[in-house]
């Protein structure tokens, strides 16, 4: 069997997680028991979406809009609105937040003291992809007009295309790719292996509790410092960027900018995301070959590395846009890096224009899915 | 006054610790009290050094050979030979440990426990330069043909030449230069809260010392994790050039070469190497020029960045090359990063052959010191 199948109801895991989502317009799609690609179960779990814009009677004017690490559904909304990047006058927005990311089944739901199964070691974007496509089966959706996502957003729009091919009609990844690269998977293991070496660790558990606030804190920004030296490029520092926008020194824009990105992360969340990221590879899905997993999406594919981007490196988009029978390159020029792709910043105008002109154009490319 | 001042036999500071070299050929010249850079003493310490040749009478064949941050007199050998970067049988090459290598006096001679005055917060590369002067004086060396370093060596032998220019003749700095820049002091960061954030950190005492051998073990191997996604270029991770060099996989190399290469490290003795690193700016001591530093430098300067390093940008080193009176500019073209200017391992014989050469060619030319 190619992808992951669901077990529904089975006597094993007869009892779903009661989680009531406090938001208006907001969902719990429950998960009984789905195997997972690594053999693991994911048990009495729920994936929440939100809903913005009317689901037409046809459901034809779907789109998806899939969360990126350490991302939720609230944290996405700024690309829709009328006339953004995506319409919700124009279409029904699902916003689905991955599995691990607090607000699906994630770690933090079920502690190593809960009654509750632990949270596999691995949900890998096959599996992410595959309960979307359970979601999407629940709601009765047979077409969706767009996948859209960034960073761990855009590998899960990718995954969903190439498992999933005859319902997705169109992929937007936005610094994205269909893989973590090996250069990628060398900063991943840095924020696993810091925080294997942290105050609050138990290896035995696998599990982060720190004894203090303070060693929380240190922890978070711990993890802050090293992705400061991924998320944007050697030029946005080389050429004090930071000063440009606003942060008055190197020290203060770390601080003001990534520790309070992570003030509040929960770091057994963040660490069950760097597992799903670090496992995306689109290949192995296909025996190992790259060139039958891109030939599988038969829908146009817009990606949008930027030009600069550690993670997802633009050359390598390219090369994967190339292989695709419909591929669309659209690169973004800038030193921000990875961030780019995420403008929800009042100084990063250029890079959501930009965005927004070439997803609303790709919406207007014919798809034979 | 531009360069901190050695105070001599003060009544504070009446005793000189005993430390006695065990190898033959090396030797301790102790520093009683130096008032630092930053306003810090470093109290009974020393500096350790290491001879290969033969001195002559006019003492004019003097090579420096300065150490790169964790590694001591021993591991820097390899360039010593007859035919070598540094040829015995022509010079006597003095190899001076930094401060904090833990061989030169470091953090680990002088724990919270200890009787022994704390080590200095910063001890900075002016500091380092002017222990090295002190030590130049000492020994009755007038003229130094040449001071030569990889990396911190090559920031210490630029203060070193811009703090003391009447005695240094020429400079080799390989894959170094005269700062740490915004980027390489966001890498530095990061070390530094992987560490304030490990099991073994004490903030009130800045002192780490783990509970158990595992603690200190996680605590190496998230410093080398980090460490491998800025040592080398991401290019050298794209191509698979560790499997060429004979690892079996990007984890085989992370943890025979990264791993491997911290496992001793004393973590302690490393912070204070990045806080030195990190605290380098050769312009501080120039009122805030970097072009009176650089216009006071008037002996030739080799340079010698690889076009990847993470740390030292090979195009900041093109500049500095060009501001300098003599500057000369050799680049080492290579996806080996950082590392390329430290070829001992047996398969960078291309970057050790380019720079035995250059350096050789250095050694020719003229200089009006």
């Amino acid at each position: 069997e190619k992808f992951p199948k669901v077990l529904e109801n089975s006597e094993k895991f007869p009892t779903i997680l009661t989680c009531e989502p406090t938001e208006e317009g907001t969902y719990d799609f429950p998960l009984v028991a789905t195997k997972l690609e690594f053999g693991e179960y994911l048990e009495n779990a729920w994936v929440r979406y939100a809903i913005h814009g009317e689901m037409n009677k046809e459901k034809s004017n779907i789109i998806l809009l899939l969360t990126s690490f350490d991302a939720t559904h609230r944290d996405v909304t700024y690309h829709i609105w009328p006339g953004g990047t995506l319409d919700p006058t124009k279409f029904c927005v699902i916003v689905i937040n991955h599995l691990g990311n607090g607000e699906s089944y994630s770690p933090s739901h079920s502690p190593p003291w809960s009654s509750h199964p632990r949270y596999p070691r691995c949900v890998s974007p096959f599996d992410q992809a595959r309960v979307i496509s359970l979601l999407l089966d629940s709601l009765g959706i047979e077409k969706v007009q767009l996948a859209y996502g960034y960073s761990m957003g855009a590998i899960h729009s990718l995954h969903l295309a190439a498992s999933d091919p005859e319902r997705i009609r169109r992929v937007a990844g936005i610094c994205g790719g269909v893989r973590a690269c090996p250069t990628n998977k060398v900063f991943l293991e840095s924020l696993r292996h810091c925080i294997f070496a942290s105050e609050g660790w138990d290896d035995k558990s696998y599990w982060f509790s720190p004894s203090s606030p303070k060693s929380l804190s240190a922890m978070r920004k711990a993890f802050a410092r090293i992705y400061a030296g991924w998320g944007v490029s050697s030029e946005f520092y080389e050429t004090a960027e930071y000063e440009k926008i606003g942060y008055e020194s190197l020290e203060d824009f770390s601080i003001q900018s990534y520790e309070a990105g992570f003030q509040t992360g929960d770091m057994n969340n963040l660490l069950a995301q760097i597992d799903t990221w670090r496992s995306a590879d689109l290949s192995r899905g296909f025996e190992g070959s790259l060139a039958d997993a891109l030939g599988s999406m038969r829908c146009p594919v817009l990606l949008m590395p930027c030009t600069t981007d550690k993670y997802f490196l633009a050359e390598e988009i390219k090369d994967v846009c190339q292989s695709l029978s419909h591929g669309i390159y659209r690169p973004i020029n800038s030193s921000w890096g990875h961030r780019a792709g995420d403008p929800w910043r009042e100084t990063q105008e250029h890079q959501a224009n930009l965005i927004r002109e070439s997803v609303n154009d790709f919406l207007q490319v014919d798809s034979k899915v």
